[in-house]
C-alpha cells in the first residue's frame, strides 16, 4: 500500500489530503485557516487589495499535513511516496537571492507589496492596460496571443509591474518573483534560488506569456517597452517550465522531519488549483471542466493535433500541457461567483458588526446563504424582476476586463433579499453561459459539463439556475476535494505508480455524484433574460470606456 | 385664547396637533400608529399593493385628538374652534349610496379592494396606460393638460377604473368614490353622502383633472371612452371644489362627545398633507418647498397674473387655490424618497427576521439609518463611486411612469452597505435636481428651497447631499409638524381669526432652523456625477420601454 498527498492551497485554507494511490480513497485530511488572511490583514476590499503572508502558508503547510497524518491508521506516513502541491494563481511574490519572500525578512514583515499577490488582488489595472496598450501597437510579436490577446490585472506582469512601481524598498530588494505554486516544492525540496526554482508550466504558460513558440518568456525589448522598470528581471527568471507529472526532488530532511514524512518522499512541480482540480474531476476531451468557487476557471483539454489553428480569443490562455501533460489546456473563467453570494451576505450583515456574543453571531449569519437559497428557489425567473450584472470583481472571461463593475435593474420597493439574491445567481449563471458560447462560437466543441468544486456540491439551487440558463446537463463530481484530489493524482503519477495522468484519472479521480438536467421552461425565461443581461452589459461597458 | 386641532393622516400613522391661534404655538399633540398597516394587512409590496383600512383612520382620529387633549391644560378642549384635516393622495375609497367606504359594511372588511387605495399603491399602471393613451389619441380636450400632460397610476380615476375591473363585488357596491381627505371632514360634520360630500380642489385639480375650465371633471365621453366601467360615476361624483380656509360644517353630537369636543368647532374642508404642510412650512411665491418624507413632494405657489400661459409638462399639476387659496399651485415629486433608505433598511435586515426577542430586534434595527449616516457622510462624493437610480416606486416627476424601476451601478466587492446607501441617497438627491431643472427649463423661478418633513430635520447628512446636488442653498422648517401646523392655519382661517391664510401663515407657521449651504467640491463631483446618472436612467428608460 502506498500513498500521496495532494496539498491545496486555496483563497482562505490550505487543505492536505492524503489518499490511497489505488483508489484515490481519502485516507486521511485537514484543513487550516490562514489566520492573518482571517484578520483582513494587508487586504483592503474598497482598493481591490488582496495580499497574503507566507507565514500563513508556511504554518498551513505543517498544521494541515500532521493533522491529515494524525487521522490516518498506523503506517501511512512511511508510505507516502510523493506530494503534489496546487495554490490559487497568478499569486506572485518577490524574493530575494536565496528566493526567500521579501515579507519573511526583517523590515518587510508588515509590507502588504512584499508579501504574495493574490490571484484576485486588481490593484495592477493601470499596468494591465499598459501591457495591452503595448502589446497592441508595439509592433513586435503578439505575446498575449496564447492569453486569449488580453493580459489581466490578475496575471504575472501586471501585478510585478505595480509593485515595482508601488514601492521603492521592494523595488530595489526584489532580485526575482515566484509564483505561490513554484515555491512551496522548492521550498520542500530545498531548491527555492531562483535560477533553480522548478517553474509551473500551468502558471508561466497562462500567465506570464511563456510559451515553447516563444522561447520562453516575452523578449527583454517587449518587457522593457512596457516599462524600463522590467528592464533585467527576465533573465533572473526562467526559460523552461514543466508539467505537474515530473517530481522535481525529494524532501529536505528539515521538512521530512517538520512534517513526519521520509525523506523519500518525492515533491512534483505545482500548478493552479483549478488545473489540479480539472484532473481529480475527470476532465477529457470535449467536457467542459468548471471549478466553481469564489470565482470559477473553466477548463477544456484537447489533443494537439485537433487544436492546432485555432486561438480562441478572449480566454485566459491555451497551453500545451498545463492541465493534461500532453494536450492543450484552454482555460476561461469568472472572476467572481461565489465571491457574489458572499458579497451580498457581506452587505446584509453590516447591521451585526458590533455583536459580541460570538454564539449569537454564529446563528445569525451562518444560514444565511442556505436560507437565501431556499427563499430564492421559491421565485421563478421572471422577465420583469431583478436583473445583475455579475462583474463586481471585474470580468475575467470573456475578453478580460477588471474594470468592470457589476450592477443591478429592475429594483422596486418590493425587492427584498431573496430577490436581489436570486438576480445575482441569475447573473452568475449568466456569465457562466457568456463563457460557453465563446468557446463555441469559436469552433469548441462541448459534449457536456462537469462541476467541481465547493459551490457545485453545496448550492444546487444555484446549480439548477446554471444548468437552466446553460440549458446544458451538469454532472457534479462526488468529491468535494477534487483539487487537492488532482494534485494527489499528479503526485502518484510523478512516483511512477502510473504510466500517466490518464491512467491515474482513471483509477484515482472522484466519480459523479449528481447530474442536473435543465428545466425547458424556465431555459426558455432565462433565453430572454440572458438577452437583456448582454444588453445590460453592453451599457455597462460603453460607460467604463468612456 | 382660542385653539385649532390640526390633523394629519401621514403614511403610517396620523398625529393631531392643538396649537393655539395666536402664535402657532404647540399646546399638545399624539401620534397613532395604524395598527393594521403595521401588521402589514392587504398590502403586497411584491405587487406595490398598499391598501388601508378605514377603521385605522377612525380609531387614529379618536386616539390621537383624545391624546393631545389630555395632555393640554385645562380649559383648552372647550377653546377649540376648528379643525382641518390632511390625508395623503390621491387615496380614494369606494363608497356605498350613504358614503360608507365598502370595507365597513359586512361582507368586505377584509377586502382590499373595498378599501382606500393607498398614494403608493402602483396596481393601476395599466389603467394609467390606458389613461394616457385615450388622452392622446381621443381627438377632444387634452384634461391632462393641467396635471402636467401625463396621468400617474397614482392618481384617482387610473386606481378607480383599476379596483372596477379588479373586483366585481365592489364594482356593484361601489355606488361612488371619495378622497380619503375629503370623507374625513364629511363623516365630523355628518355629510357623507356622496351628493354631499364638500371636495377638496387641491385632490380633485391635481389628481382627478379637475378643473374650473373643464366646468369640473372630464366629460361622460372622455370617461366611458377610456373604459365603459367608468360610464355614469362622473354624475354620481361632483362638479365643485372648495379651498381648505372654508369651513365645511360643524362636529356631529355623535363626534363632539367621542372626541370631547364643543359643536360650535368648525371643520374646514381637506386637503393633501404635503399642500398644507407647504403653508405650514411658510410657502410664498418664488420659494419651491419640498415636503420631504417617504416620498417627496415638491411645491410651488404663484399669483394666477403673473402664470397665465405656462403649462409645465411632466409634473403633477398646477391648480388654482390647491396650496394658497387665490395662487395657481404647482405640484411635483419623488414617489420614493425616504422609502429609498426604509427599502435599504428592510433588506439589511432580512437576517434578523426570525428573532423573537423584542429588545435584541429593536436594539439591532433602530440604528441602522443613523449610523449608515453617519458612515456614509464619511466617504467623499467620487466618480468611480457606485451610482443608482431611485425609481424604486417608478418616476412621479418628470413625466410620471410607474413601470420605471431602480437600479444601482458600480458595484465590486469592495461595496459595502454605507457605500450602496451613499448611491441611494445622491439617487434620491439626483431625482430632486431632475425637478428643480423641469421647473426652470418651463421658465418658473426658483428663489429658495424650504425643505420640511422627517427627513429634512432627521437627517442632516440627506439634506446636505440633496443641497451639493441642488447646488442651491436650502432652509429647514424648525417645526417637526409642519403638515399637521399648516392644518391648523387652515383650521384658524376657516373660523374667522385671521383674514386670509397668507395672514395667517405669517402669525402662526414655523420659522426656519437651520440653512444648509453648498459645498463647492463636492457639487462640482457631483455635476458630473448627476450627468451619469441621466444617462443611466435613459438607459433604463429605453429598457423598460421596449
Amino acid at each position: 500500500m502506498t500513498y500521496t498527498i495532494g496539498i491545496d492551497y486555496g483563497t482562505d485554507s490550505v487543505r492536505a489530503l492524503i489518499v490511497d494511490t489505488q483508489t484515490g480513497e481519502e485516507i486521511g485530511t485537514h484543513v487550516f485557516y490562514y489566520p492573518r488572511w482571517k484578520e483582513g490583514k494587508y487586504c483592503d476590499p474598497v482598493k481591490n487589495q488582496f495580499r497574503q503572508h507566507p507565514l500563513d502558508y508556511l504554518e498551513g503547510l505543517k498544521v494541515c499535513i500532521r493533522e491529515a497524518l494524525k487521522k490516518c491508521p498506523d503506517g501511512v506516513a512511511e508510505n507516502v511516496v510523493g506530494i503534489s502541491v496546487d495554490t490559487t494563481g497568478s499569486t506572485p511574490v518577490p524574493v530575494n537571492r536565496e528566493g526567500t519572500p521579501l515579507a519573511l525578512l526583517a523590515g518587510y514583515e508588515e509590507n502588504p507589496n512584499a508579501m504574495f499577490v493574490l490571484w484576485k488582488d486588481h490593484t495592477a489595472v493601470l499596468e494591465a492596460d499598459g501591457i495591452n496598450e503595448f502589446s497592441r501597437t508595439w509592433g513586435g510579436i503578439d505575446y498575449t496571443k496564447f492569453e486569449g490577446g488580453v493580459y489581466s490585472s490578475e496575471w504575472f506582469w501586471a501585478k510585478v509591474l505595480h509593485i515595482l512601481r508601488e514601492n521603492k524598498a521592494v523595488r530595489k530588494a526584489a532580485y526575482s518573483w515566484v509564483e505561490h505554486c513554484d515555491w512551496m516544492p522548492a521550498l520542500l525540496t530545498g531548491c527555492t534560488k531562483p535560477e533553480n526554482v522548478v517553474r509551473s508550466r500551468c502558471a508561466a504558460g497562462h500567465k506570464a506569456m511563456w510559451h515553447e513558440d516563444f522561447g520562453g518568456l516575452p523578449s527583454e525589448n517587449f518587457l522593457t517597452g512596457i516599462d524600463p522598470l522590467l528592464s533585467g528581471l527576465r533573465e533572473r527568471l526562467y526559460t523552461d517550465t514543466t508539467t505537474s507529472d515530473i517530481s522535481v526532488g525529494t524532501l529536505t530532511e528539515e521538512w521530512g522531519s517538520r512534517l513526519g514524512l521520509p525523506t523519500t518522499v518525492i515533491v512534483t512541480a505545482g500548478a493552479f488549483d483549478a488545473h489540479m482540480g480539472a484532473v481529480g474531476g475527470q476532465i477529457s476531451p470535449g467536457s467542459l471542466l468548471k471549478v466553481m468557487g469564489t470565482s470559477t476557471c473553466d477548463m477544456i483539454v484537447s489533443p494537439p493535433d485537433e487544436f492546432k489553428d485555432t486561438l480562441v480569443q478572449g480566454i485566459c490562455g491555451q497551453v500545451n500541457g498545463s492541465i493534461v501533460p500532453g494536450m492543450i489546456g484552454l482555460e476561461a473563467g469568472q472572476s467572481a461567483f461565489g465571491d457574489l453570494f458572499a458579497w451580498f451576505k457581506q452587505l446584509l450583515i453590516w447591521p451585526l458588526r458590533n455583536i459580541e456574543d460570538k454564539d449569537l453571531l454564529t446563528s445569525l449569519t451562518s444560514p444565511i446563504l442556505k436560507d437565501l437559497d431556499e427563499e430564492a428557489a421559491k421565485l421563478s425567473p421572471e422577465e420583469s424582476g431583478v436583473l445583475a450584472l455579475d462583474w463586481l470583481n471585474g470580468r475575467r472571461t470573456p475578453d478580460a476586463d477588471q474594470t468592470l463593475k457589476g450592477a443591478v435593474m429592475g429594483l422596486t420597493l418590493g425587492s427584498d433579499a431573496p430577490r436581489v439574491y436570486r438576480s445575482l445567481v441569475d447573473a452568475a449563471a449568466f456569465g457562466a453561459r457568456r463563457i460557453t458560447e465563446r468557446f463555441e462560437d469559436n469552433g469548441v466543441k462541448i459534449r457536456d459539463v462537469i462541476a467541481v468544486g465547493g459551490v457545485a456540491i453545496k448550492s444546487p439551487y444555484v446549480m439548477q439556475t446554471v444548468c437552466d440558463v446553460m440549458n446544458k446537463p451538469i454532472k457534479v463530481a462526488s468529491e468535494l476535494q477534487t483539487v487537492a484530489l488532482g494534485a494527489a493524482i499528479f503526485a502518484a503519477t510523478a512516483a511512477g505508480i502510473y504510466p500517466s495522468v490518464e491512467a491515474a484519472q482513471k483509477a484515482m479521480g472522484s466519480g459523479f455524484e449528481k447530474t442536473y438536467t435543465p428545466n425547458p421552461e424556465a431555459a426558455a425565461v432565462y433565453d430572454k433574460l440572458y438577452a437583456k443581461y448582454l444588453e445590460f452589459g453592453g451599457f455597462i461597458e460603453k460607460q467604463t470606456r468612456k
